[in-house]
């Protein structure tokens, strides 16, 4: 989740630009570890069911995407749950949540212990979702968009009993290529509003942003789902980005032409997903405010969190399907 | 209009304490001075067409009270304008927008030449709106809630004919507490939101900002304006504030539970203000954003303007009167 290095992330333009993930090991069932072992040659992590705990924050939308997906596939027993405070302190993300602030089962107090002992020499900056392997503490990947891909493939064997396939193989080619409009223009397009230094970049982020809501509102007026009748990695995606539309990105990042909830076929497909199980009780708005507005000191110096928006209308009925 | 000097006008509680005005001079028919003269002993100043300037900045709320009821009393033959640039620089309100950046009238560049030349000890921040004498260059008075009275009352030899009584004797008694509500929670209570240093003073100026919405909200949900049937100062002085509301205070000053679009009867209320002679010609939104986002560089260091809101609901049917 970016903020921390905002210099470090800007271009000479003005534009922001994330750093690239450091760690891309994947756990599958095709490691030639032996189990308890890894990663092999490849980076490839065994596929053992209580070995992986994933460490992300209720506010980051990234993160988010990991807590649906393990949700949505039945993978909360396989993989269990590392919490960190929205409110990163000095030395980044922290397990202040926890009792004396320690995760009790990684045993440590910040999540950039964990990247330190995978990579002594890693200077860049700390991020959840992390996936972190709990008999040596090391990070086995913080690479989110191949994490939440390889939770609905290489894990597939311990997926609950009719889990939903969010990742279909016949849809790869066309969701990749949404996905990755979603992705640019969305997902880290708010992000390029909010921590554009210039002018100009902010223009560009925001017509790019809202250009792209657009077609998805078309798009979704003609569909439930973003591939059709049925919820697929695409929508979980969209929807992080969406449901701190208007608590964060609205106001904190200036992606104002209009809030989600002037945005009908938008507002409707949110509330849709919101009202799903395994979404809206993911959702904690107030970790979500008081993280982008107390962190972020470069484009909100008092850090005061605003009271608002008005929440109510996420429980209302949605009307689709 | 706030903001030059923040630190200045910031209570030890985080709160926000505007200044008061520094000139209480008074153009009005009973002064003894002679014409041309002035000001008498009392601070009086002759009542005399052409002879006054109003510097306003079309940014600025308290200067746009001014110029709106100058316009329904049809004192712009009486009045000359003089007006500022949205952005100040290092010293302060400038005639930027003028040929070489000079007041054509005034013959000055910055509003603070007047102030100095009235009181050369001044240090308080410069404000608009300023009725200046063009004779002598000195600053009447600064203390606009006095001012816009003033032209409804002292200047009523120079209204046009059939012009508006926005301050009926009648009424003044409710209008008086009305205004001073609307003032403290609602035109201040924006500012006090936004230039909060403390969770606390914000979270008091926002709730006391949208309990006097949503009580304003039912008063005029019976009536066409806040006093009845005809408009008043009374509307002229929320006006300004909710003109705003969208552009500039719901995301820049944290004023955000709701946008004006989103309650019903305020935002039809000034719709139809906005297109009512004399108001909406008045409002430059872009000066405006501006105005707010360009020069606080307290609440927003990076100075980028938003793009949003969509003002396109401003000319839409009102469906009230």
């Amino acid at each position: 989740m970016a903020g921390a290095q905002f210099s470090a992330e800007t271009s000479d333009g003005g534009a922001f630009v994330r750093q690239p993930n450091r760690f891309a090991g994947r756990v599958t069932p095709h490691s030639t570890a032996p189990p308890g072992g890894g990663p092999d040659e490849q980076d490839r992590w065994p596929l053992e069911p209580g070995r992986y705990r994933l460490v992300w924050c209720r506010a980051c939308p990234w993160a988010h995407r990991a807590l649906i997906v393990r949700n949505l596939l039945g993978l909360t027993d396989a993989i269990s749950l590392g919490t960190v405070d929205p409110i990163r302190d000095d030395r980044g993300w922290r397990f202040a949540l926890d009792p004396d602030g320690f995760d009790p089962v990684l045993g440590i107090n910040y999540l950039s212990e964990a990247y330190l002992a995978t990579d002594p020499d890693y200077t860049g900056r700390v991020t959840v979702p992390a996936l972190v392997d709990t008999r040596t503490g090391r990070v086995v990947t913080n690479d989110y968009p191949q994490l939440t891909l390889d939770l609905s493939t290489e894990w597939r064997r311990l997926h609950a009993p009719g889990a939903p396939d969010l990742y279909p193989v016949e849809l790869r080619p066309e969701m990749d290529a949404l996905m990755a409009e979603i992705h640019r223009d969305v997902n880290n397009g708010v992000y390029r509003c909010g921590f554009a230094t210039s002018q100009q970049a902010y223009d560009e982020a925001f017509e790019a942003l809202f250009t792209r809501l657009d077609a998805l509102s078309q798009r979704l007026a003609g569909r439930r789902y973003l591939m059709g009748d049925s919820i697929t990695e695409a929508d979980v995606r969209l929807f992080t980005t969406l449901v701190r539309f208007d608590v964060a990105y609205h106001g904190h990042f200036k992606c104002n032409r209009q809030k989600l909830t002037e945005l009908p076929v938008l507002w409707a497909y949110a509330r849709d997903l919101f009202q799903t199980p395994g979404f809206g009780e993911t959702v904690d708005f107030d970790h979500i405010k008081r993280h982008y507005y107390a962190t972020h000191g470069e484009i909100n110096p008092t850090g005061i969190v605003p009271l608002g928006p008005d929440l109510h209308g996420w429980t209302t009925p949605h009307g689709r399907g």
